[in-house]
């Protein structure tokens, strides 16, 4: 039984905190939050109390944390719990400061706690089937990924301001599912992009459209589009292009109905956006954190997935300004490397 | 909060129990189960208690029970619970014969309690959307319904002697789909049937192939195919053809995946069986059910549903034998009729 | 270099005239309608002659005749071209009447020469595909077959008149079908119908909306679903389920465009009605009867197919009127036992 | 009745010689070819006379030529053709230098001859109603476009030698389809690429697995891959993403069949290479020359054409050799910025 406790108590955070309160592997003891009102709801519905954030790390009851709130607070909560000696489940990004996340890891690294970065898509049924199969052969060596992840609508512009940009913000997902599905590190990165959907988006120094095309030490290559707007809602493919075929994973929808009349036949548009597609994926994420801390086993995503992330988002900032791909140090250990 | 006792703590007892211990707008009381080990088990699981039946049919505390036993006891726990006053879900079917069912409407409707018999595939989130469909008008007037529904495999031998054969235990479900699609009441039944998975089936009596067709009374057409067995898995779809067009609502798969190799390009099997692919609708009928008693509406699917199915299924097997269409007397209030 | 002439200058006609004038195994040289406008436009595009009909019997350059005239000339032509010894391609129906039916033949069993009965679903590449599937036990040993056919309008009810009704003008292509795909001939029939679409239909003394079923003598299972009209256009799918799975073939679209935008994911209606979707159909029903003609093949749809289909057809009229199941004797030699 | 001479009596020539044929709006009356065997068996097939270069050439009842020879004579062809003043069809590429294009152009445009260049895909239905939708407006304001187009296989190395490299002879038919899509000229190439498939091309000095990325001067994006081989056949896929929504176009399969058994849901391969995929497409391409040509109508793709997506594929060249984004000139008149 594992005890928890819960930084954030926002839409992401009460989605993790259903997900502790309905396992019977897990509990949640405390919320912390600086929106006292929200925290209270949230701990009142599970039946966990709200406490300040000394009170959860000194406990020794608490065997884990659950960090999401703001970014900005991520990397200094994990290197507290780190010292308490807590395992630790952040929620992506560590930090948009690729100086202060590795502070951070010099600080679990030696607590020596287990630590998940919470990149959802890994742990969606598609992708992971996906990936599976990647793994099993199926395709035979990996060639190409290709990867579509399009937004329905624009964050708010405050939003967009703190986020870090595009790259950090949204392609960051993108860059950890290319490394997870190439099965080697990307070395090399270029990245175009533009400001098509609202202007303003432009004024605050951002895009909303970006292509990106990355390439690994053996010539495999990846591509990923990114769209801060899709009409139809939230588009998330993934292409896996190896020497024996293909293997795709698409959208789903909330229903298999079809309806043909005299316009056309139409179908669902895909699940709204991450809430909703990636619920699966929430639930089993924490699943799997569970499982690793309890029976030691290795994170299926752990810190330095979530550093490398963050050098290619950087990469990609800086071969957008250039106009020229940029070189990236591949990480000392690859975890891409041993999974395909 | 309403409080429920189950009465069955097998395989859909347990589904349904799980449903009830992770709403908040109910809770588990009582488990009652012949098999002492089975409902220990399960009430532990739920911090629920073990009874004997009259104690839970007793506690004033009570709302609700769900009648998730072996069928036999359906009618007269039913009826022993309306007499209690206790709002009552009841799994398909009431009974096997229709006296049986009539005796045990008779209590229910005197009593005055609500009642659900569980049609699952009503709260399908795909059926549920093309009825929703139909309603709204999408395909006009409804002309002609198509219902295909095959099971993984042949169920134990030992199951089938006690199922009240093909029509009663099988396909009773489609028999409402096509109460609730036809938006009229089927007024004529043929059916045709075979043995053709296992020659023990035929020794036992009963087929595990059968066709039927069905008429309303404006000459609305529907046609039923069911299968005890179907290699690739639980098939389970739904034509219904209007003046303005079609709507179909199809099989659910695990993930999204698609391989292309040098072979052909495939696809995941749908949903296994009716535990995976009404996992969804078993949550949503229990909802709807708590919804129903606790605001004071009609119920979705009430025991005249559950009655004119059966009838539907015993004109099936009246057909079967005699090679020509059977009348059926329509309910003197349809619900279907309203419906569309 | 088979020579041909044709009888029927209209639609269909025009059809076979253009995929015998552009084979380089055959040649058009007569064209005979009563309709001399038609002929003359027909002839002079292919260069080929307008003659009378004794004309092209006579002359013995002539190979073979292609029947494309109206469905009250077929047996009387088929006769007379069987009788000047030349192979022939006949539309369907041979005739509506299965007396007239066998007299014709008579004669042409008498006169020992090939003839084609123009089963066009059976050269669609999907059916074809399906069928060579299911013959090399893809889905192991058949159970059940389910086509749905649907035009995409009503005919003009002059048609409608002397179509001989939609059994023997319509769903006489799916009992063919059904003969070919259930490996077995159906010995029972059973058909429920109603007028739909619209009431004049039923003022003419026929249906527009059909559900048929059949059964083999080992049990195997068919259901036939009919309308005269489909907003969406022309629905022309099969399945077959079997011990070891299940075959679909569906409708076929112009292009693989697909829309996503704020109100559905939406993709074509199917190709239009029988000259849209079976365009390909007729060219390789020509080519299989030349084929089989130069080569001294068996005709892959012989005239006993052609009166078989014809049986059921009635059948299912007589099973209409009574509301029962109507016993069918299969024919002495059975085309549909040998194939699966 | 436009009167053809044909130059190149290969695999592709034989498809134009056949389409020339059956169309009842032209005639083929040349076949010329170094390989007088070649030229003769088609000659013959379709009642054309073989002859020198230069009496097709100066034959006044020639209209229009049809060059299908090898892609080093293509300009020269084409010099002269329009010296002679005849319509040219001309086989994509033009040349494999922009300095020979340049000079054949300058012939071309004073002399006033319409031209074609023969880009299949812009006539391919699903491609061409896509375009078509996007013109409309379906998706609003075009923002990415994404293009998929793999080979089946390597051709062999010795074609390899001389195809002018991965980007001039494959990824050419990309680059025109981008200009077509994007409804504004790519001003900005960038490429990177690799040798995954066969080591042998990399010998050669080519690429077998490119990636490209183009930026129009407004900011639009777009992404294309290309491998040399797809194990799975011949891989040809659209997507248009615009403010509205997305447009796909996918790959066409032989049939509609669908095989569900215990192993998975599998459905055909794609058409296997450009002579299957593209059947309808020369078809049409005809067709829309000798619209053009009689019809004084403007070529649907022009010599211009031709030359700016050989620039666009130089650019990639140079991009992938230095690593960084290369600025392409627009063309004078573009034909893009005129179509959406």
């Amino acid at each position: 039984m594992l005890t928890f406790a819960l930084f954030g108590a926002g839409r992401i955070g009460s989605v993790h905190a259903s997900h502790v309160a309905s396992s019977t592997a897990c509990r949640l003891r405390y919320v912390v939050d600086v929106d006292a009102k929200a925290a209270k709801a949230l701990a009142e519905r599970h039946g966990a109390t709200v406490v300040e954030r000394d009170v959860a790390m000194r406990d020794p009851e608490v065997g884990a944390v659950i960090i999401a709130s703001s970014t900005a607070t991520h990397a200094e909560l994990a290197a507290a719990a780190a010292r308490a000696g807590k395992a630790i489940f952040c929620e992506k990004p560590i930090d948009l400061s690729l100086r202060r996340v590795d502070a951070c890891l010099k600080v679990v690294r030696a607590a020596g706690v287990p630590m998940l970065v919470g990149f959802n898509r890994r742990f969606d049924p598609s992708f992971a089937a996906l990936a599976a199969k990647v793994r099993e052969g199926a395709v035979g060596a990996v060639e190409q990924v290709i990867i579509s992840s399009r937004d329905p609508g624009l964050p708010p512009l405050a939003y967009l301001k703190v986020s870090g940009g595009q790259f950090r913000d949204m392609t960051i997902h993108d860059f950890d599912l290319a490394r997870w599905l190439l099965g080697e590190e990307p070395v090399e990165v270029y990245a175009a992009g533009s400001c098509l959907v609202d202007p303003k988006v432009a004024e605050a120094g951002d895009t909303d459209s970006v292509m990106v095309v990355m390439k690994t030490a053996s010539g495999r290559l990846c591509h990923i589009n990114n769209s801060r707007r899709a009409a139809y809602g939230y588009d998330q493919r993934v292409e896996v292009h190896g020497a024996l075929g293909r293997l795709l994973a698409g959208n789903r929808t909330p229903t298999t109905v079809e309806l043909a009349d005299a316009r056309a036949v139409s179908t669902d548009k895909p699940l709204y956006f991450f809430l909703e597609r990636y619920a699966e994926a929430y639930k089993a994420e924490l699943a799997a954190f569970v499982d690793a801390v309890e029976q030691g086993k290795p994170m299926p995503v752990g810190p330095e997935d979530g550093r490398q992330a963050l050098v290619l988002a950087d990469a990609a900032g800086r071969s957008l300004r250039s106009g020229r791909s940029v070189k990236v140090k591949p990480p000392a250990v690859s975890s891409a490397s041993k999974k395909a």
